[in-house]
């Protein structure tokens, strides 16, 4: 038996990712920033609001007038005009005294408190009796409560979603700095794979990885550029391999699964200027047949050619260097697993990080994880997966009904 | 004390959704499929793959020529010739005959099986020593075992992720029939609010939901039109209505939580020809005070000005309006919750449903929700907010340490 790879420890290997650099920042407008990530620290330039305003409809009082009120023993108060939205009150509000006010509007000066329109009843145009004594600051928004003037509202590094569009647009951002969308090269390889729009002759097969990747890279954030399927000939898989890293951030080469083609793309790579095999081969399953190189500085992946294979290895192996080379904050990062409970035992095999398929069901008590195994070129076991778990290389196996972390798919 | 409201449960509001219809379809290609739902059923034409393909490096054999081979009594096959990767072999294999083989190549006629590669010793270019027995079918891929010709691979009705995408690629499709993106117009009202590239003056904000709102229906695959500010005046807001609802799918008016404007929404909706309100007021916190009309077979919503009752407003009730529309299959809904427990005591009125934001917290034995309360016309509180939590109506609190199901922002 030979050793065909230098195997390294998944951990070690996503380890690496920090030794490449981050890509540039550009700007963005108001309307392009959902799910970019922040290459600035937004600081706030106003207190947000920059008045006292009121949460619901109803009537600016100074709460002291209302202590005391109920619906056996109302308070009188005067009411001394409407404020109207957006505008100053052009009024004060004095002990006894009222003033009509929708929900968002402005507390005029002395006013502390708002009593909700429920709790009131107009005896007329200018007096109401109030049911309900209010506390000061109460159904009030103060100056400053939501963000105060030099307040670092949002990190750089952080993804942005819809709430953080709506801090931006309330602090008046127009634009803002973003991390470039990082370019990811795609290149399939294989002389028994053929382009999509071919039908295959017996012996060959559809190029599966050339779509599911630049899929995957779009989920990551990132943008795909692909290269179309290159033969297994040295020249041809160089001149991809160069022109590639010249218009990408990172170069995903799948495909070449095969002890040959390995030794193809590793020669190709250890041929290019600049260049470094940092990996050959990680002790996952799947996914065992995986090299990483640096090349120029950039991340130059080659993955394996079986179809699932080479997804679980963008899932867990490349997918945590393209949101380091993203600028995500490890702060900002979302690791989002689902809890679940294995609905069978699992067997698994000391000295590697096993990755299973799993299917999440519905059961009493919570989520199950229904394993769904099947070889790793059979691209439907994928289609059937939610997700997947991770056994850790030293455990054995893992009974029916042990807790597991299931990574969404 | 006047009821406002007519208010309606939000399960009874949420099963209105099928009373709208779906969108038309269209036809995409092959790399604009992610994220897209598919509007017809995808099937088979082929058996893939339509030849038994090895899925290891080796030998191709009759597995009964291995049986009971080891270390200490090997095997010994000849070397017939090597199948080359895309090629129909043009030679067979006898009971004491090998072909070399590479990960994805055509197993020859009467081989059945594969020896791993580091399973074998070459003795010379013609005789190989096995070590290790294999059983018909091992390492082989037969034909069909991914998907058979006529099975339905894919349902009408299910998102593509980048699996699917690997799926319809292997099938050859270069194009798919999917739904077309719903359009949802968004109209902002308020006489306080102001663009975003205005300086609000004392009294005024800027416009938070346009953008929020924009990236939340972004977020549920749908395309945003937005359509400005429109003051409180009636003529103008029926005019803006008018206009989206002919451009749009569905309709969202935010702002207009103060009772005035409320009721000027009611009254321009009721103005519109083929006009119903459907509800008027949920039994939600946050988000009572939320309208909803079928206006020309097309939802039109009422949404509450204050931006996190806006926000949650469209994540638990109108987002399952816009999956339905969107032609998303009930069984292809990611109906995706994560588990974890409570990490204080929460307090609730009954009588409603209760969503509350929480923050999610590594702690031993699974995840924590920590409640973020605060006011909902504060935004900063959703920027904290990792999720959504739902205390049902006739729950009076829930103690610290209850599983709760956290619904991601």
């Amino acid at each position: 038996m030979k050793d065909f790879f230098k195997v390294m420890d998944i951990d070690q290997v996503t380890a690496l990712a920090t030794g490449f650099g981050t890509v540039a920042d550009e700007t963005v407008p108001a309307d392009e920033t959902l799910d970019r990530i922040l290459a600035e620290a937004v600081v706030s330039d106003i207190d947000l609001p920059d008045f006292r305003r009121t949460t619901m409809d109803g009537y600016a009082v100074r709460a002291g007038a209302t202590f005391g009120a109920s619906e056996g023993s109302p308070a009188y108060l005067n009411v001394k005009g409407t404020i109207r939205m957006g505008d100053v009150p052009d009024f004060s509000v004095g002990p006894g005294e009222a003033a009509r006010i929708s929900t968002g509007g402005m507390l005029p000066d002395a006013a502390d408190a708002v009593v909700m329109i429920e709790h009131t009843e107009a005896l007329d145009d200018t007096v109401i009796e109030v049911y309900k004594s209010v506390a000061p600051g109460q159904h009030v928004v103060d100056v400053g409560e939501d963000f105060q003037r030099g307040e670092t509202v949002l990190d750089r590094g952080r993804r942005i979603r819809p709430q953080e569009m709506g801090v931006l647009s309330a602090l008046g951002r127009e634009s803002v700095r973003v991390f470039r969308r990082p370019v990811v090269g795609i290149i399939s390889t294989g002389d028994e794979v053929v382009p999509i729009d071919r039908m295959p002759r017996q012996g060959q097969i559809r190029d599966v990885n050339t779509y599911s990747l630049a899929g995957w890279v779009r989920r990551a954030g990132a943008v795909p550029k692909t290269y179309g399927i290159i033969p297994d000939r040295r020249d041809d898989l160089r001149e991809a391999c160069r022109r590639a890293l010249s218009e990408s951030d990172m170069v995903l080469v799948s495909g070449g699964s095969s002890v040959g083609t390995r030794d193809y793309t590793i020669d190709v790579l250890e041929s290019l200027p600049q260049s470094r095999v940092l990996v050959h081969g990680i002790s996952i399953s799947p996914g065992k047949p995986t090299i990483l190189a640096s090349v120029d500085d950039k991340p130059f992946w080659g993955l394996p050619g079986h179809v699932v294979s080479a997804m679980v290895v963008f899932a867990v192996v490349v997918r945590p260097f393209i949101d380091h080379m993203a600028g995500l904050a490890a702060s900002g990062m979302p690791d989002l697993r689902i809890p679940a409970r294995l609905t069978r035992n699992l067997a698994s095999a000391q000295g590697r990080v096993d990755y299973v398929r799993v299917r999440l069901t519905a059961g009493e008590g919570g989520l199950g994880a229904e394993p769904i195994l099947g070889k790793s070129g059979l691209i439907h076991t994928m289609v059937r997966a939610d997700g997947l778990i991770r056994i850790d290389r030293d455990v054995e196996g893992m009974e029916k009904g042990t807790a597991v972390q299931v990574l969404p798919l």
